[in-house]
């Protein structure tokens, strides 16, 4: 984060608020999108990290077309925002299927299953042309057929064939397991791995669909530090526009790449106990947690570097989260020297969660950024 | 909650809703108000557990009329919704000053400080009459004074009444200690204590305010389960209108007196691994956790007792939780007999706040429920 002083930030900020830094956020757009295309693959971000109109131009600034997001209503408010190219890329929710069908009529919808009865099921029901993905589960753990099963995969991707409305499209992963790792090798070890089960997978399907299956990969931690990403055909990342806390701690960004940071009213002062009451609470942060240091954090005070450059303070962690507040505790005496009425700048542990939390969004500079409406 | 079948449910259910038993609700309020006016205390609930216009209306049918909040924000809905007399529960945030001035011009609006230094800086830019409590810490370790600076307390109340705009009410606490207990004897044994502190601090303070000092005391546990109130002069707890897992299993309530639930369409299932995948995720239940039979867990499955009373089912937890998705594990087989396109029933571990991350609640009828809008 570039520096961001209290006296500007309170001209704009009287409640939570996550401050994005445009400048990086657009470097950290241009950076995955150049990857994109140096490993001549189809960029297709998540925009489930940012839910944001404003931000999605910034995309289109990079020359993106194609998007992805998670759920239903994200894919209408995108499509209504003039995005004509959408993957949800969750398994298809079928009590929400006249909407996907009133949404496929407009734009093309890419929907994602998990498994041939989800397929069978889906199909009865589809009204629209759709292109779909069959989720492979490579070590996540959350859903997919596993690599192993080829006959059921075989068998998902002909009944996509048999079926008026849908288009088989070809495989997606999330390689979340990544999430898990503590290293880049054991990031860059995983990718590895993905890479060598979905080109096998590729190959056995190629004898039927001739080359033409797709393979789209996503999460953060791969398409970040996976050196080569050309083996796949399309990339997905979402969390790299913003990076958090947690992508610092496990070596996928340098601190000077996240591009957002809380802004929350200083309540009181406990300078003996060496504690900050801040108005940022669970509904502002979520409750996601990081172990760091032997301690269980919400969150990282911000310290500016000499170069006015904010990174996080690993002495003055968040270490309490109630409904509405938080109480930051520090060993620096400057931490303590807030007054009631400043403004505490505060790393959060996940960025995704933490902007669909608080909801109120801002530039550095005070430009508001549109988010969708969750009700 | 009394029983929702999948069938009627899925009239009005397509995506995570919160479901709430009115029936259920309106009784934990009428319980409540009744215990108050036993022990002849002023019962201003706590409305950031519902933040709704609709379930207002049900206490303003038990006859509240004085209410509790968390936010300026949330003092500014209910003031639109008709409440004229609201407590801002939390210390005083300066920054919101100018919109806490035009409440306080249309309603009998209270705040609280937490220190000297807070109520002076408070008192400067005051333009409008507001009520002012002063927060004691009485073992919680958020905020507030503690109560054997007894020198502090008075000077905090002397300054209050020098100034023009803001008059002392009295000394407030939230003993959110008792959430940290993990039983009944332990959470009335807090109480007992508490009663005992602020005894002795108001009896200290009647020299100076001829008893006429309010002593406010908020918590769930304690409202439920104190034998004895009237110690007090005004209860705050605000859980109760729909307590939740975390209450049940500190023996505040019975299971039967859970008044919500979430509502998850089924996206597919595992039964080689026990799973069902359910549409309801970090978004929808936050990531609040309960250490709960050696698991950490962010929900339980629910299950029907013979008389059709839905309960928690203690061995079918939600054990992992995505931006969207959520992953119960189960050893029976009914619940993984679901199909894609049923609907999950789950016991959220926090009902404030998993009502303010799903923000899409309805009462188990399909009546929808306005929540207040948060951007």
């Amino acid at each position: 984060m570039m520096i961001v002083s209290n006296k500007i930030v309170s001209r704009f900020v009287d409640k939570p608020c996550l401050l994005i830094d445009e400048f990086i956020a657009r470097a950290n757009i241009h950076k995955m999108a150049k990857k994109a295309r140096a490993n001549k693959v189809n960029f297709r971000p998540h925009f489930k990290t940012h839910q944001s109109e404003t931000i999605g131009e910034w995309f289109r600034d990079e020359g993106i077309k194609s998007i992805t997001v998670s759920s239903v209503d994200m894919a209408d408010y995108f499509a209504s925002c003039g995005w004509t190219d959408i993957t949800i890329a969750t398994p298809v929710n079928l009590l929400q299927m006249k909407k996907i069908n009133e949404i496929a009529c407009v734009i093309d919808l890419n929907l994602v299953v998990d498994s041939a009865n989800l397929a069978i099921e889906m199909i009865k029901i589809l009204d629209a042309r759709v292109g779909v993905y069959l989720k492979i589960d490579t070590g996540s753990g959350r859903c997919g057929l596993l690599p192993q099963m080829e006959e059921e995969i075989v068998s998902v991707t002909s009944m996509l064939s048999l079926s008026r409305n849908a288009v088989f499209k070809g495989l997606l992963i999330h390689s979340g397991h990544t999430y898990r790792a503590n290293s880049k090798e054991t990031i860059q070890g995983i990718y590895k791995n993905d890479m060598k089960i979905l080109r096998g997978l590729k190959e056995h399907l190629n004898q039927y669909y001739k080359d033409e299956i797709i393979i789209s990969v996503g999460d953060t931690p791969g398409c970040t530090l996976g050196k080569d990403l050309s083996w796949a055909d399309e990339i997905r990342p979402g969390n790299f526009v913003f990076y958090d806390l947690f992508q610092w701690n496990i070596g996928v960004c340098e601190a000077s790449d996240i591009a957002c940071v809380m802004a929350c009213p200083v309540i009181s002062t406990y300078p003996n106990r060496g504690e900050l009451l801040i108005y940022g609470g669970a509904v502002h942060f979520s409750k996601d947690i990081l172990d760091f240091q032997d301690k269980s954090v919400y969150g990282l005070m911000a310290k500016s570097e000499s170069n006015g450059v904010l990174i996080p303070d690993s002495d003055s962690p968040l270490l309490k989260l109630w409904q509405e507040h938080g109480l930051l505790r520090s060993g620096h005496e400057y931490v303590t020297e807030n007054k009631s009425g400043d403004i505490a700048f505060v790393f959060p542990v996940h960025s995704c969660l933490t902007l669909d939390a608080v909801r109120n969004v801002k530039t550095t500079e005070g430009k508001s950024i549109k988010v969708m409406r969750k009700d």
